[in-house]
């Protein structure tokens, strides 16, 4: 079987990404990272792409007209390249229709918390000012919806006395770098099926 | 020390109370049921409490002039009995500020979610339509709004393919029958303080 052909798009640091790189070169998933897309030129997570010599693109998207117009340049890169899934890494801009149409049930993301809890920016702020004892994180299908899309696995995560922002984000993110490269491994073995809001796992 | 007082507020079968009285009966939880309320003259747990000869109180909403006489009239009742903590078991009815007021932060309830989510009726069904891979239920101080009091403990359960309203109710049951006497047992042990909507478990 040939390895998933992936376009991870990021903003930031990366750090999933890079959790991803490493189980890739463990070779406990079967895929091949052929392009990272920003919206930030200074995204810290393009550097970790130059030390794999991963092909990068950054686009700003101001420097386009509306987001039709920026995705399409998006969309005319991701085209040298043979994409199977697109992987959002910390990508903090919502996917328009261009790319939705484009790559239809083939873009997830993470969010760190258990959604449809906690929608947006600073999920493990609104769950420590909400005083939840439970938190975690959800890989979902990407749809035009601010992470409402449908859910394909989650993991909880305790939420302990004392925790802060930082401490809650940092446990939280210790079990996104796992469980997002088994849900990209599911994938990869085809293992995925979409029934609606249903997914099912073979 | 003497054992927490409880009265239980239900409308319905009361398997949550049923469990609570079987932790009491093997002294895994040092409480005792003072009384049982019901604003529904056929719940099947005012049967148990009978069989336990545990003093019930029905009162139809209906028959009074609004909320507040109907609370006044629980209220009259419950002073004949020296009750530290009121637990809802499968109570169907919002508690208004004359409860809430005479036993501020003593009103606890077991919700079928992990709630922020899925608050309200039918809360697994909920669960199940926008297809999360994981709920669970939530322990939770009583206040004005639906579900939303602020959090003592929650415990996850996974949702499996092929699950019915039915299969992940029961499922969820189970972790209710236990997590719900720990808490209880907290509070009979002074274990709980309250800052706000930070439950800090001593």
């Amino acid at each position: 079987m040939s390895k998933l052909k992936i376009a991870i798009f990021l903003s930031g640091r990366g750090s999933n990404f890079e959790a991803i790189l490493k189980n890739i070169e463990t070779k406990s998933l079967d895929a091949k990272i052929e392009c990272v897309v920003s919206n930030n030129p200074n995204a810290a997570g393009l550097n970790i792409a130059s030390t794999y010599n991963i092909p990068t693109y950054t686009f700003s998207p101001k420097k386009f007209k509306n987001t039709e117009e920026y995705e399409e340049a998006i969309l005319s890169k991701l085209s040298n390249h043979p994409i199977d899934l697109i992987v959002c890494a910390g990508y903090m801009k919502l996917i328009g229709p261009t790319l939705l149409n484009a790559f239809t049930n083939k873009i997830i993301n993470i969010h760190p918390s258990l959604l449809p809890s906690f929608k947006g920016l600073n999920a493990q702020k609104q769950a420590l000012e909400y005083g939840v004892k439970l938190s975690g994180c959800t890989v979902h299908f990407v749809d035009s919806s601010l992470d409402g899309g449908a859910i394909i696995r989650q993991v909880s995560v305790d939420v302990k006395e004392g925790d802060t922002e930082e401490t809650l984000s940092k446990r939280i993110l210790k079990q996104e770098h796992i469980v997002y490269s088994n849900v990209i491994q599911l994938f990869a073995k085809g293992h995925i099926t979409i029934k609606n809001r249903n997914i099912i796992i073979n």
